[in-house]
């Protein structure tokens, strides 16, 4: 048994910047989906075990996939439970059976440079996953590590969608850190493999990162459960060509029903969802 | 096979701030070790794989245990390797073996509370660590689901000991955001379970966050492979007892051999870091 022998082969697939720009192109979608498997709150049929935390997520995938431009599995979700290695299949699952969604591994990292190697190493090589969410509290140091890695995305936490995320984020008034953070990141940008997190709940911040940031792209927590107004959202963030946006939700469609029927109504929210974001965008085009 | 299988049972130690307070009386040591396996690193004898990695960390417990205040485990060393399953086994034999030591997990989490409380369970239930660090730049509302495990330490970075931490910390020069946060913590500590990270790399920092947090337990890495000056760590940060701190070190002990007298050879390290720690510490008692 050797470490190296844990690496999964990551083949062929199109950078992230590629992945996404297609995704956005062919589906029109600004739509992403997440996976935050809770086995308390499954649907009855699914077993509250390892086993169901695959087959939950891999079934909501299929019902929804040709309705997005992203999959993002939250880390801690699968932590929580020793769930490793269904982490690892299902992202895997994924890339094969939607060879053109990007895969986002949201697990928040920040640490010092030497530590942020063995994280960048975690995500991208052991997982394989095509972008990973990181947290810039310990400064640009600790974000080059993944910057390294040109053909994957790099996901900085910017202005987060949480009630009280602005207690950090927003500080000082004159400005603030989240903005500190934009300028940093269009910086860090050099392989167009940089994005920002910016929650749909704070449109006048999502407007503000955009201003700052020219054309990147912004993941967008802060649809679905946490109830921000979509077209404020979709206003305060469209690049010119009319995308540069992955609005992401989780919970509103995971836990759509709690019986038999939880695939058809897990796609019935994220056809919502999905049709709301494009009348939003479209409004934005006429304007 | 159900999830909560999975779940350590946590018998009968004490609580994270009676471990603390007994090792500082019992040792006098303000010594942690930090175990952070790089098996491209190990010593000659040591195998390059989970096993080794496993193997590596107790061997050097067991050569620097009665030295020390602390272990602290990081979480990218092993996620790298894919050795959640070591990591675990790693705690819970130096929680036997070590029974007055606390275990920090340093996993740095730091996302919205509903996510917070999937990592809080991770940290204390899946591994059963008597503390995790965690990272506030989401803000208050996503410390709180640590903060409900009274009986376990909650360490949150604060001003930390890389060289450009201060880019974001640091800022706004008249109030800085490692202030706020440092403000914020002693609001949080109301089981006396709250740590803040204060890297001894910057002395004037560390001594602004004491005089913020009165007798509070810190964290402070930067001895070591980063080489900051202990004295003046020790009398910027030492409590009026004459303890309050655990310096951290991982990488000056761990790989201070690459031969087969590595365990020899780390001993030596922590105990000229310990004597070094016991002296500043004297010194700052006569004065």
């Amino acid at each position: 048994m050797t470490v190296r022998c844990i690496l999964p082969a990551v083949s062929q697939r199109a950078t992230f910047q590629e992945q996404l720009r297609a995704g956005w192109r062919r589906s029109g979608s600004l739509l992403g989906i997440g996976f935050d498997p809770i086995p308390d709150q499954f649907p009855d049929p699914v077993s509250r075990d390892r086993a169901g935390v695959l087959r939950f997520c891999l079934e909501i995938a299929e019902a929804v996939g040709d309705l997005v431009c992203a999959f993002k599995p939250q880390f801690a979700h699968f932590a929580a439970l020793g769930a490793e290695a269904e982490l690892a299949t299902l992202i895997g699952e994924l890339q094969l059976r939607f060879p053109d969604v990007p895969v986002i591994l949201d697990a928040k990292r920040g640490d010092i440079g030497s530590t942020a190697e063995r994280y960048a190493l975690e995500a991208f090589e052991r997982y394989g996953a095509d972008a990973v969410t990181v947290n810039p509290y310990l400064g640009p140091e600790s974000i080059k590590p993944y910057l390294a890695y040109h053909d994957r995305g790099v996901i900085v936490l910017c202005r987060t969608s949480n009630p009280d995320s602005g207690w950090l984020q927003d500080y000082p008034a004159e400005d603030p850190v989240y903005l500190r953070v934009a300028r940093a990141a269009a910086e860090w940008n050099a392989h167009g493999n940089v994005m920002l997190v910016a929650g749909a709940t704070y449109p006048e911040q999502l407007e503000a990162i955009r201003d700052t940031v020219g054309d990147m792209a912004l993941l967008v927590p802060g649809i679905g459960t946490q109830g921000a107004d979509l077209d404020a959202a979709v206003a305060a963030g469209l690049t010119r060509d009319g995308a540069g946006l992955v609005f992401n939700t989780s919970r509103a469609v995971l836990y759509a029903s709690a019986r038999a029927d939880y695939t058809d109504a897990a796609r019935r929210v994220a056809e919502q969802l999905h049709e709301r974001l494009a009348s939003a965008r479209d409004s934005c085009a006429v304007t």
